[in-house]
């Protein structure tokens, strides 16, 4: 489900306020000077829709007690702008979705950003105006930040870091140790697609159609899912580096349970296929950046199910395996022709740079 | 006050165990595969000191309710070891300090990695040992994580974004904008000495001392204020980037209000003095990374100095100057000699990549 509005291209972007005479970053802009602060008023804040307030070192956050889910991940793909989205609505679903993960309503996320010295401002500029509607979209706040330059070479254009706060509402136990035999496997909708759109546009490959990226925020899809079944969200990952089956793998492994998966089941588009085969890929192992995998007692897959289709974000939602009591820690494919085959993932990555 | 035990060196560092035959870092160490896993077991669980739990996309952290400090900042230091510290007590130093600026003790820190291709592991993992052992020291868990590699000339070696949440204390309220007139201006110490560190590594040079880092964690020191003179403290502010010129202008601007100097008041050590004088650099704008500027009632001040010299990262702490109702927004600094001149801020950075 890409958002619909955001930047694509870093032209779309308007500065709000003239930025002194330059169009490019340099190394004063990292320097905690008067460049840094124009920066943050002209550029940060107008994108971000903070307030202008007093400079501060923390953000302040009220919270009531109980506990706080905590993340962070750094982006450095390439392109920066891809067919659906950008660095920026990566960054913000990205650490939205791991705090959905965990169960957590996220509440306030910060942004670092390491910029190449020479970086076009309209390139920053288009990138922190996508970010700050994707907090929008979300309902999150970013609320605080941090800029470094590097001269020109010590790094490749923008890379940023989001790190998230979020709220584990009483009652909710979720994790990837928590996964039980018997449990279905629930996927949120078509796998692929944002390894795909990358490829797309780094190859130069065109595949007929446009694959967008999926990047979308999940903590409303998990609000929905733990509303409908309580405790039996058992656990969740949404899956991004590693696709599908590091996803599975890994919670096998913490749970020390064995995984089953239909593979006719599993909802790959006919577009991502006939890329990925082209490309030598598996599907399987491809990024996601807005989908989730859940683990959820049977008692309540139906249901489960039904509330994630009833919501755009997880309309292709489907039931793509199950928790079994034998080979734990190992994940194991049923072809559409009954045969098994015991799935791993892979030593590094098919796709540097992806996320 | 330099942490004495941190590697200033990568050979200090001794792989826990095997990471396979490589010694260097490959694309696939940030794939989210078997590699990334092998990373986070071998190296950064061990230095980090956390139990080799269930992967998880979130640290789950209990609270009681209260306000949260929330905060993010990004480590692109060059050289990566330096005089008494590296990038990695810096990173875990700076973000706990810049909690405590907020006048809230660190509850937990995120690390966040870019790393480039071809990066020697012992690097890796001499950086993160010292943050394990920096953050042990600060009594505050590193407690999720995430790791990116980009390809060769990507990134200069190693950038680490650490965030970070505390709690601020019932009752406490710091903030710039609370600055009054009246107020006594603290500094805790001596100024300049990580610039300095710095520059003398990056330039090859001499001073005939050797000036090392002062990075070390502030929290205990802001307790310590605050547990003397409680609402007295009115604003912090850790003088890195821009060093105290920098800190105690935003003050100046978010107060509202006018910041007086005694220029012969400020501790600025005799090897950091001429070794500024030799490079060309103020002093007074040199990055620090163990300092704490403090706007302390004048009522509560002497107490407060009495407190903080107490402890040994506030040993030689000073009055430097005072909070006035004219020329609201502006810095003047009081000369040895009677005159005074406006003091401002750079408009960039005096030093590229000081932290």
């Amino acid at each position: 489900m890409p958002e619909s509005r955001v930047a694509t291209d870093p032209a779309d972007w308007v500065c709000p306020l003239p930025l002194r005479e330059t169009k490019r970053i340099v190394l004063g802009h990292g320097g905690g000077g008067v460049l840094s602060e124009e920066l943050i008023e002209n550029l940060f804040l107008p994108a971000f829709g903070g307030a202008a307030g007093a400079p501060r070192d923390s953000a302040l956050v009220d919270i009531a007690g109980g506990r706080i889910a905590l993340t962070t991940d750094s982006y450095v793909v390439q392109p920066l702008f891809f067919p659906g989205g950008n660095i920026g609505d990566l960054a913000v679903n990205g650490t939205v979705n791991d705090l959905a993960c965990s169960g957590a309503q996220p509440l306030a996320l910060t942004a670092g950003f390491i910029l190449e010295e020479g970086l076009d401002l309209d390139v920053l500029g288009a990138v922190a105006e996508t970010m700050g509607r994707a907090a929008a979209t979300a309902g999150v706040g970013i609320v605080t930040g941090d800029t470094k330059v590097v001269a020109r070479g010590g790094a490749d254009q923008l890379f940023v870091n989001t790190a998230g706060i979020g709220v584990v509402p009483a009652g909710v136990h979720v994790g990837p140790e928590r996964a039980r035999v018997g449990d279905h496997i629930i996927v949120s909708g078509n796998l692929g697609e944002h390894g795909v759109a990358i490829m797309s546009v780094r190859e130069g490959i065109d595949f007929g159609t446009v694959v967008t990226t999926d990047s979308a925020p999940l903590h409303r899809l998990v609000a929905a899912m733990l509303a409908t079944a309580g405790a039996g969200v058992h656990a969740l990952r949404d899956p991004t580096r590693g696709g599908l089956v590091a996803a599975v793998v890994e919670i096998a492994r913490a749970a020390s349970v064995g995984i089953e998966l239909d593979q006719a089941a599993i909802p790959v588009p006919e577009t991502v296929s006939s890329a990925c085969s082209f490309l030598g890929l598996d599907p399987l192992q491809v990024a996601n950046e807005g989908k989730m995998v859940a683990f959820i007692d049977p008692a309540h897959s139906e249901a489960v199910l039904d509330a994630m289709r009833s919501r755009p974000e997880g309309a292709n939602a489907a039931i793509i395996g199950r928790v079994v009591a034998e080979h734990p820690g190992l994940v194991v494919g049923r072809t559409p022709f009954g045969t098994t085959q015991v799935i791993e993932r892979q030593l590094g990555e098919q796709l540097p740079r992806i996320c």
